[in-house]
């Protein structure tokens, strides 16, 4: 998962992509970094971990634009190397070709074997890099052309910002995977992973940029938009469970109401007796407000946040893991103790953190423990862009529900239902649920591969 | 305000401690630190910063101790000089004594005039050096006795910790101002300031501390404790209000029930109609739960909390200070907009960051908004330890509810009864009230300054 | 100017590289980088500033490889940007290509252009991409054909290494212009700028790279070469004059024995009266010692230089440069005052640096002054590689040596001959000296621009 | 040893002494600091670490004040704790109190314990909190009678600056055995070390400090002078060996000519025959040169100094003191390869250093090699601020002469001998020469013990 932001024609572009990444950064911890273009020329400062951290140390202040876009980018395994942080940039026949990409594309193979049949070099393993490739190779001497060109050759997920000079250029997959907005500051446009990113910088929301629309933004204020062939919608289902945050409107719908109406439903599927409903902070509190509205049980804070545990923590002594829930989370024993209790989980991928939880809160002296989830089991890889684990790492792919309920300890474990998460979402066939049930809207090669890093020696050393 | 974390005769002492003071971090952010005596000798690790920070830099992990006190330290204006940091240690005749201490003494300067007079000179302008300096200087030969000696001469808040090379010592002023608490981990005693941190090690809570109690905890596991006399409790009400963690038990309450019979007794005081409780994450959730509990409203967790703004975070631009807020806390305008809203505020200081949230809530479209105050006016200072500001700058000080009103921009203010407060508390007494009351109950001098850098040229050049 | 380092097939072939690049770094204080190949893959690492600093953080010892280049790099002003570090690296059809480049390229926009127009897209604005890129289209298929096809099509000047997975590849340009030697540890083969590294770490020097060699080091010890074409030498004079360390030979003669031979010469041109020669540490001390043994002039250390100001001497306070002049080398009041002196200095590019030195002489009591320079005035630019201010801002290009004498302020200057020069070096027509002669041996296009960013935007947007 | 540096009423104080400093790193690389007096009250900045790093870092130029002390210490085994950086200070009746000392005291341990029997409290092991507590206590009203009080208790080596608020005040001991001297710059008093810190700012010499005067310098430009009984001199001679900057002049005479004197003084007591004289840079260069110009060999700048290789070095692989060695200094072949050399060392102490660069020499083809140390053996250890090792490690402590030969490696190794060192240093009884004769002038206790921290536990705790 990553975050894409960017504004075209403000004088305090910069100052408002800092914002704005501020507002996504929920959406990549591991990296950061923008890409800016004005009178003086253009710029990329970039650099692993967190926004405040890179953007400060590379001193994006003293730096101009007028035209600028920002990334933040998630941790995947074996993918930290410092040369993939985006946004990825290229001066070409004197242009200046930026791009900050969010989302996955399940032909990147294919595509570099014949980019590097013709010559092409890599020197990432980034597919922004190869969005570039494909751009510069198009014969078509118009820009909306060359994206066309570019873009029909492209499958997969993604939801791509462009600087081509002082052109802002948005790009979003003809199913719509990944969410991009357009909003408005003064006379200005951005364009923004999610709306919450507006609120950042006092900006409002126009509209969502459609599935298979390609947006150009002008430095004069004027846009036009071209469009890809568009059959069908699949949105990612994960950005309304988990992904996005509350206070973001995405694919239409407010995310904190799609959640608790998550926890509504389940409260229809399991109409559990119990003394409280207890959230974990913070991605499965709406849920439980949700649930306990709907249940009529109390809803009870009793999990203890702690502040002070980020990203950067980082232990002088080992056992770190288990340390990290200990310390991060703190059940509150005179709320729990000899109480049944109703956990509300956003969902569960491996399970662990799940049951270390449970852990806690059986030594903080709950009676009983019922967890519900707000989403059916996750059985399915996604290809799309979510870096959930392989499949053998997904729990819910290799264990039973009851199995899953004694590996992590409660004495009840219930998911939504798949319709009944549909029915709660307002689906209307518009969501990606491959995780879920497997029916993968966009084909996947099996023999998708994320890194060219490991793709097999071919043909250059005899 | 400083958190206080000790253990004794632990072969992991400096690992529990480091994790101690990760639960106390809320209590100080300024600068963190550690002494530590063991078989190798003694060692005292310390600096500006978070726990994360100082300690990792310190690299602590290469040390070891079997007795070791750790200390958090909040940050007040003026005094963020690095001598300051505590522990405060000397190695004395051989004897290595350290100090770490959570409170502020009302004689500090009397205590100081007297000890320069015959030839002591100081560092620091800490509490914790003038405390050590009375010790030295009792002609007591029992180490109790010195103790009680010294202790006899000071007045003011205090919960301390030393260690005297191997001998852990905890001692608690009279009126039992600062919570100080002792746990217990497999056979080893453990000392915090609040009891969460006993969680944070897996530790079970034994009791508190009692007022003028000074326990002294061997390494051989023996516990003696001497006493102080104390005529009268005097707890800290602001410990209940907002500086303890939730999941603490202090004097005697849980801190999360206490707040949320703040809310409850608000509801009695204030019973509004309104379409729902708005919790101000994280300190107002708890009397806001409250408040919606005994009011039956609705309870929206319509405020988004940023966790990447941090102490840490530095703007490279400017506007830092209107910027946190917008950043830090996002109110979602789905849930918000054309609603009536309560807002509970667990305490209001200077009112300004009251003010921006209001006006960040108005411009997501609250049609009213109420606000409720789960403690009475601030109306004084304090002597024993909380860093409120000077009378001028505290709000209820200088305006009118009515004013505050006004200036908050809030269309109803109300603030607890100082007796509706007591009540919700379970008082008794036992708390010190002094900040809304202005009843004192230990001596303070007028001349009172805190620190002795300001104090006037007396004596030493003619 | 840069300085490369490579090894094959040697276990510690990383430590080795850090220490050859040690014994390299006054090649270059910008930047420095690591490529490896092993076992375990490739990896590539590099940033900004001294070596020690750049490994250091870049946790090379975590590292594992058997065959490594590494690079250290010149700070030429407007490209010390992070992109432009070197090795630079791609991986191409699963092959890993690494290159590390000291020299400069006099046709690199032309190759620009062509590469650019079949679609290749460029990150950075370093020779050795375009390498990369010829190496990669060059339809061949035996690696040896693909390396002669490549730099048949370069002009320029060029030492090179580079990494073909685990083939260690090293180049010089037909001239000569840089030096790049062999040398042998153990089995382990070694390619370096020059010969005092190999001293770094114990290594023997077998015999320089001969100008047009393509030397092929493999894994398995077997060594082989291919050749372009070469008409005529042309070794860069001034690796002898100034670039190269004294402890080095460079192309086949001792720095230290060449730069005394310089000063012999002066002392036969300039036979002057004086109390003493007057080295300047430290670059200019063997041509003193050379002198003041040709002359029997008694040789004085009279400037004392201080070692604590390195390369990342940043002032908190304003007057950087001239502070830096006065603090970094102080003369010795008793030793000159009242005294004649002459001072040899090994060049004079802008004059100002000299200039600021007479003068602090003068202030210590200095009654005579005379400079010698042991190289001639420094006129032309270089496009080879040597990092000379443009035309405008070499001294001896605009001004008389009568008036360079009033502006650095001596009594008498001298600069040696162009043909003494030549004598004392032994030169034989082998070396280039169009800084002095204007005479560029390698064809140079008047519009050469070192950075592609410069480029005139072409045919990319319409 | 220490450096020392104070200015008097002026505008710049704190760029002068942070460019003092820099001219007296070489006394002291360990740990730098800085008190301040002026206007706007007083602070103090120090840190371990090299002057620029540490005075950088903590940001002096934000700072003011019109009186500055500054300190720079040397590494001493044991003592890098970080209270120990020095100046020390205290607020003391309101009024500041600042003190850099440079030398050591002999009396400390009974010092302590006095003091410590009336009460004192040590937070550091450092000499100058000693000098601070006598100044308190004592019961005289005049400043100057106070200095001299204080003083007249203490028995040992030390050089002192003092700040008491705006007064600086600087003291020699009795026996001068550490240098201070005065200068100015324009009506600016400045206090330094060494002379060379003078020309680092542009200002003059104007004399010594007398031993056993106590200078003070008011903030109008008067000076007065008190003095403490002084019988005889007995000047530190190892400042004139080794340990002042040879563009110093320390105890009235040039170090740079003393050097080359000590050099031609070897070249009476060792006429050997050789193809040259080769200096090791750079501290043994000037005697070298001595010996050269009394000999009438050549003299040979045939080792390359490495100036990457300062003190931060630090090497990611093993293996560091080795390499060290090997990295910094480079023999140069083309000029050793056999010959007959021989290698002035201004001094031996362990004799590893010595033994590895003989070792390098071998390596590099060195015929035959003769090693003249220009001072005698060092055979007892220094009281008084030399951080020599201990007896044990002192290589003439323990072997022959002859076994020094063997274990060093040379053919031939010759030692000046103390009557010739003398001569060539003008003595006539100035100097202390200890360290080669064993006589002491200043009475030193056996039990003396550098730091309290080993004091054994006498009296606190029963």
């Amino acid at each position: 998962m990553c975050g894409i932001f960017g504004i075209q024609d403000n004088d305090e572009a910069l100052h408002m992509v800092f914002l704005g990444l501020y507002g996504l950064q929920h959406r990549g911890e591991e990296s950061a970094g923008i890409a800016a273009f004005g009178p003086n020329g253009f710029c990329v400062r970039k650099g692993t971990g967190l926004v405040e951290k890179v953007l400060r140390e590379q001193k994006i202040k003293e730096l101009s634009g007028h035209a600028v876009i920002g990334h933040v980018r998630y941790s995947t395994t074996g993918s930290s190397n410092p040369v993939n942080v985006q946004p990825f940039s290229v001066n070409h026949k004197g242009t200046f070709i930026a791009v900050a990409h969010n989302g996955n594309l399940t032909n990147t193979r294919k595509l570099c074997d014949y980019l590097e049949e013709s010559g092409s070099i890599f020197q990432t393993s980034m597919d922004s890099e190869v969005l570039v490739h494909l751009l510069v190779k198009s014969p078509k001497r118009k820009l909306s052309n060359k994206f066309k060109d570019a873009l029909s050759r492209v499958q997969g997920a993604y939801s791509a910002l462009f600087l081509i000079d002082d052109i802002l250029v948005g790009a979003r997959d003809p199913y719509g995977v990944r969410p991009l907005s357009l909003g408005k500051i003064g006379s200005s446009y951005i364009l923004s992973s999610e709306t919450c990113a507006f609120d950042m910088i006092g900006a409002k929301f126009i509209r969502d940029i459609e599935p298979g629309e390609i947006i150009f933004i002008h430095k004069d204020g004027t846009i036009e938009s071209d469009y890809l062939e568009s059959e069908k919608k699949a949105h990612c289902v994960f950005e309304q469970i988990y992904f996005s945050r509350p206070d973001s409107r995405v694919f239409g719908d407010s995310i904190y109401a799609q959640r608790k109406n998550l926890g509504k439903m389940l409260a229809k599927e399991f109409p559990l007796e119990a003394d409280m409903v207890l959230p974990v902070p913070d991605s499965g509190s709406y849920a439980a407000l949700g649930y306990a509205e709907g249940s009529g049980i109390p809803f009870e804070m009793g999990i203890v946040r702690n502040h002070y545990i980020g990203r950067t923590f980082i232990s002088p002594f080992q056992s770190l893991r288990e340390l990290r829930v200990k310390i991060k989370l703190n059940p509150i024993k005179d709320v729990i103790k000899g109480k049944k209790i109703i956990v509300i989980e956003d969902s569960i991928v491996r399970g662990t953190t799940s049951k270390n939880r449970i852990e806690s809160l059986r030594k903080a002296g709950a009676k009983e423990i019922y967890m519900l989830v707000s989403c059916p089991p996750i059985v399915w890889p996604c290809f799309y862009g979510i870096d959930f684990p392989t499949k053998d790492e997904l729990i819910a792919s290799t264990k039973s529900v009851k199995k899953i309920k004694d590996f992590i300890g409660v004495d009840f474990l219930g998911y939504l239902s798949l319709n009944g998460m549909k029915k709660a979402l307002s689906d209307n066939g518009r969501f990606c649920d491959a995780c879920f049930s497997g029916e993968y809207p966009i084909p996947v090669s099996l023999k998708t591969s994320k890194y060219m890093m490991e793709k097999q020696k071919t043909k250059f050393l005899e």
